[in-house]
């Protein structure tokens, strides 16, 4: 019978992780500080992050040793699996094979820990007591609250309301792991009560959660703040994922013409594609595609510019594809999508034509996840389901052209939490919504008068 | 650093199912015919079951060759890895070493699959074209909505009203692998509608489950029954648990003094520990340890005797530890426990000593749980977390017996769908239920006039 899995042992769990700043044609830009408007040098992100992360940050290396802490607890769950989806390619007539790695066998369900065991290490190794962190769709603060437990550190979690709201249970998750939960805006910040005030009834967004977190280190001392995306140390770690599923593409005699994942911040993407990319700078012919939700188009619609990480403007100003700090995108599903802005590093390289974008609406895309979900078993989290529309789409692509062709997703998370929404969907009840292109122009509006990227 | 994982390749997942009839000192003794009481012959139960499982439900060959397409499907989650719970180990101070065998990575996120995937093969492979079950958490429910899901068979679920309530996920999980489900009892058959009569707010059970889809395949041509437990075969094939594990404790370089699983029809416990049984049975000294909740101690405070499978009286007569047909159980969360009889192959195992037997009440279980949790990441099923608070007993007694020892435990299913549960754990909302020994004696009461076993 052909192979449909490619299997691991433990001894392949990467001992390194990728670092691609040292093989980018074009180096990201600076990260500047939100009250000097310079360049943000390691002193000025200590009160924020140990020492560790902040070195991973600005690092050059191509290649960054795992300590065996980090990989001991990497064996819960890695190696992860890579799957061939054969019913999947039968069920759409597709001459393409289409590949998925996947990474919701974690116990958080989802490819958070890569990044969040190895924070939560650094942290515990530079003697931090406590970490607040956010989290949109609750993916982010069950992985760090786990990560958290595994290494006795305090954790508190500002979860963006209207995830809050929608998924209790990844709120549950979270305290079963020991660390605290609050709705985001939340009462227990400055940031927050500032939202409040303006907006009772504000759903929150990831840049308000952001900010409250970022309050909360900055204003205890025995208290450090971790972010599950975007920053170049959290892409880093999640290099796993792509190191292993190139080794098990190997096995499989065959390489991605497509590498394909779902872009919020943009790590679980960068961590299955920067292992291929590596490549593709070096002269390989292989197409990376970002996905995204219409209705938070950061890189289809959004503009290069340098703007705030968050809401309260308590970030450092970053070079990346924006729609404005102050934009707060619709209440979709995939609340792990619903951010501003994107991993600079990413930015950079699809500003520079390494990387390539598509988003999609949530009706199509959950339309493409119970299919998959009927033909492959694996429900989807909704944010993984839009790699998984454009995989599929990809693949009747490759029909209608009449071409062979292998495409390779990421499955970054199981939908086990997102049930509501798959019911909402069953009974025609979910709904798209339109692009939200004046809150954007004006949001971005917003950002003239700030540095502007070279 | 020391092995805490052990996994196996692709061609380790077994190639055939071990039965254990093949093997027992004292045989099973005859399933009987509800109306006739005599020994229940392959044509009595033609009109419920395909003629392959049938023949698998009386087969005395030792070992049964597993389909290739049904291997197929094994592999989106075989072979399932084994764990050493080192982080617990240290947490207990215990000498003793506890591994787990950790079977909810499966897509419905138990063991189920094991014999739901076999059970929709041998369906369609004789041309059904519809099948009708109960469940009781949802965790079968799922497992064989997913199976009929890639066979491309219709599936109605009838699912105990108290579970379809407290966990409205696996409802939708059901419904997004395109199966029906309603809450049993139910106004779709004449069981449930007479049960509703008697108590329209009737919590419902399995036995009452059981009754609604027997009563559906029996009035239905097209369509057949399936059981998730308690049957010869559903435990045969469950075996690929055990048979894994057994190699994987090869690779640890150990061998379990006592093997554990939780027990409601005793489908997990029989799979990981018969492969064992048979092992003991030649001579080796190892305990086989059966959990089971107090509120339903069916090995250790029912009677060994024939009853019927279900609550309307459709189901053959089984020789079987019982609470009695007519036994609600209380409303614990471990709705997969919730069930008046057991194996009839663990009851005969049990009754000659191969087995042990031990019951525990549910907020010390969910503790349990939550502390194993925040060592080792997985969050239990309750189910589940029967076996790992044994699992636990046991490590602390080798502690204070100052002696090393080897537990092996199966981690049947995660919890995602049950957090609800934690939630009241957490809150200090869950309650244990009083030993219910009136109704129990009523019930057992009630069996008199039926055929005793020998």
């Amino acid at each position: 019978m052909e192979a449909t899995k490619f299997l691991l042992s433990e001894n392949d769990i990467p001992k390194q992780w990728y670092n691609i700043s040292a093989d980018m044609p074009n180096p990201m830009q600076p990260v500047l500080h939100p009250g000097t408007g310079q360049p943000v040098g390691p002193d000025d992100l200590a009160p924020l992050f140990p020492m560790a992360i902040i070195m991973q940050e600005v690092s050059q290396d191509r290649w960054i040793d795992i300590p065996e802490p980090v990989r001991d607890i990497y064996r819960l769950w890695r190696p992860t699996p890579l799957h061939r989806a054969r019913r999947l390619e039968e069920a759409l007539g597709t001459p393409a094979k289409i590949y998925y790695k996947y990474e919701g066998g974690s116990p958080a369900g989802s490819h958070k820990p890569n990044t969040s065991v190895a924070q939560a290490y650094y942290n515990s190794a530079e003697g931090v007591k406590r970490i607040a962190t956010e989290t949109g769709a609750g993916q982010w603060g069950s992985a760090l609250s786990m990560a958290c437990s595994f290494f006795g550190l305090q954790c508190k979690v500002y979860m963006v309301k209207v995830s809050y709201n929608q998924k209790p249970y990844r709120k549950s998750m979270i305290r079963a792991w020991g660390a605290e939960v609050v709705p985001s805006p939340s009462e227990d910040t400055q940031a927050g009560r500032s939202i409040l005030e303006g907006d009772p009834n504000s759903p929150g967004s990831l840049g308000i959660a952001i900010s409250e977190a970022m309050e909360d280190a900055a204003t205890n001392d025995d208290t450090k703040y971790s972010l599950g995306s975007v920053l170049n140390h959290v892409l880093l770690h999640q290099t796993v994922v792509g190191q292993e599923a190139k080794k098990q593409m190997e096995m499989a005699g065959d390489y991605p013409d497509v590498v394909i994942g779902c872009v919020g911040g943009g790590s679980n993407f960068a961590g299955l594609s920067f292992p291929f990319a590596m490549d593709k700078i070096a002269g390989k012919d292989v197409t990376l595609l970002a996905v995204e939700p219409a209705a938070c188009p950061t890189l289809t619609k959004g503009q290069f510019l340098y703007d705030f990480g968050d809401t309260a403007q308590l970030a450092p100003l970053v070079p990346m594809y924006t729609l404005g700090h102050d934009f707060i995108p619709p209440e979709i599903h995939a609340g792990g999508l619903r951010y501003h802005g994107m991993s600079p590093l990413i930015c950079q390289l699809y500003k520079d034509g390494i990387m390539d974008a598509r988003s999609y609406h949530q009706v199509e895309v959950f339309k493409s996840a119970v299919d998959f979900a009927r033909c492959e078993g694996i429900i989807p989290a909704p944010e993984s389901a839009h790699a998984v529309k454009a995989a599929m789409d990809e693949a009747l692509k490759a029909k209608e052209e009449g071409k062979e062709k292998s495409i390779l997703f990421n499955l970054s998370g199981h939908g086990h939490f997102d049930l509501a929404a798959y019911e909402d969907f069953m009974d025609g009840n979910l709904k798209d919504y339109e692009y939200p292109e004046k809150a954007i122009q004006e949001s971005i509006k917003a950002l003239e008068g700030l540095p502007v990227p070279q």
